[in-house]
């Protein structure tokens, strides 16, 4: 049904800088599991942002945090893939997140947006996408409730290079059809 | 009593990089709060601390890692000041710890632990207290229960670079007592 | 601008059982702080359910708990009012939505909702609220991100019977007119 | 080691009513499962407990509770084997607390306690945990991080009567020997 509707645009916001990173491998295959009619694009790495710090905010906001803020407000959505580190958020993408809340407009704002965990364990990231919801609660954006997609066990869905498991793919799939239907639902 | 025992030292981990915070302000007042008996030093600024990376890691633990991770490991228990961003923990912060937490051994481990932080809403930080206690579960910090030192409404309490409200001071000297308390049952 | 739509009909779940509870004082009041075009009504007691025990589900579900289920079904949104007991949503409370999350179709299911606090406490309720929300993603509600109401320093606020502050009041009607707007952005 | 100090008594509490519950399964394989020189005993149904309400309190404290109270002080630590119900911790779970935490002094205070939650779902009931461990701040109980026993993929590990899967098994030893490590600690 997405197909029949006006095209949509997703982002993706990657919260780990390795450069063979599960999620980032996630992140990278996303545009060829979207549905006709959504188109999904990289936000560039969190890895460009200063360390948040309000004084160099109060000199000038960083080129690489406006230029992010603008491809969020430009996009109809976006998505989160993250590891969790230490039973929370990563701090690189904690920062990107900190930089991108004092961007006005608010980017987040009205947003809808899913989140995507990957990690060796069995629980999948849990952790980390409750405390990310927290902050997005804050930042009034519309964060999809289901599916939640926390894809544990990761050793046995993916090549070092490649996401391998077709039930994680078409999950994701799902998931990113159900943004589209959020993202519909406000239009 | 603290006085009669063993001297202690603890050691400050402060969450903000800008210059004028008023959780720095907290952090360098500390020392001066602590009862006799008990020391208290800085770890030194998160923002030395380069975004983690794996990779970076896999090719050498940064210096500015490693001589944190040594004076935790030497010091009697932890004080994290910190303000509150985005109703969670700052991301650098959040990065001083994914890095800290990759040094072997760990840090953290059954080290007594306090948090303060500081806001100028009614809440006090307390959202950004909660995320920070699940990372010290997986981290295995003992962390203090009570008193918890959530400081709000924080223009009152403070000039630009002075912490002047005395039942602050006198709640964060208890504080302060109370985490020697949990370090010496554990000696 | 409501008044000028659909009539909208919003319920009270109260999160106490307490005669002269603050909370149910809010929740009393409501119905007065509902602009034109909004009715609000009480989804009853908590306490006329039974403990939640599966046994008693398979043998068949209390009609107190389908009575309740219609009612949130038949509104166009619901409103909790709760307080915060042992930093977490009171089980009483709980207990009601275990036993509301059994009934199929599941009443909270895409259901806009809101959130309100009362304690005596600086932090007005807040880490009840936390933890409600992460209930309701399981359930599917699309629960208000702002304004946030946590009542705190509620001393100050109300008599023994009566919600007296005027603040209070006009920003409990702008967090109904907002989950008004919610309702609206979905229908 | 255990063995050659001062035995110890636990006490467990469980979060579930129903008779055939997996988490009551393992409460009651508890004692067998303890290395020489621990008992553990039940501390009665939650069930048996009215709904809270301070009203109720103010007449006079329920026998049940009271009873339940004095098991609690009398013990060397408590452990809290419940379901996770809509991702959080069940409400006759959080009643039962909600009463105790009224007993002056305070059962719970700086009680070692560990939890374990036994889920059919992948994660195993830890976001019930997280939760649980935020009131427990507030309760001033001494929680033990490590291991954290989340009993996921139930149904590989149970008959319908009998824990059967001996890795957990034996892993319910290991978390009981580091409770009573912990309790020694304080001792």
């Amino acid at each position: 049904m997405v197909q029949d509707k006006t095209p949509l645009h997703f982002v993706t916001l990657l919260g780990s800088l390795r450069a063979h990173s599960l999620n980032g491998i996630v992140a990278r295959t996303l545009p060829s599991l979207a549905p006709p009619g959504i188109t999904i694009t990289s936000l560039g790495s969190v890895g460009d942002l200063p360390h948040y710090n309000q004084d160099l905010e109060d000199q000038a906001m960083p080129p690489a945090v406006l230029a992010m803020a603008e491809a969020i407000r430009a996009a109809d959505g976006v998505i989160i893939v993250t590891p969790e580190y230490n039973y929370s958020v990563p701090g690189v993408l904690k920062n990107a997140i900190d930089w991108l809340s004092r961007v006005t407009p608010q980017p987040f704002a009205k947003k809808p947006l899913a989140i995507q965990t990957v990690s060796p364990g069995a629980i999948g990231g849990a952790r980390a996408q409750y405390h990310l919801r927290q902050s997005l609660i804050f930042l009034d954006a519309f964060v999809l409730n289901k599916p939640e997609a926390m894809i544990g066990q990761a050793i046995t869905k993916f090549t070092e290079t490649t996401l391998t498991d077709e039930n994680t793919k078409a999950f994701l799939t799902r998931q990113i059809t159900a943004l589209a239907e959020l993202a519909y639902s406000f239009k």
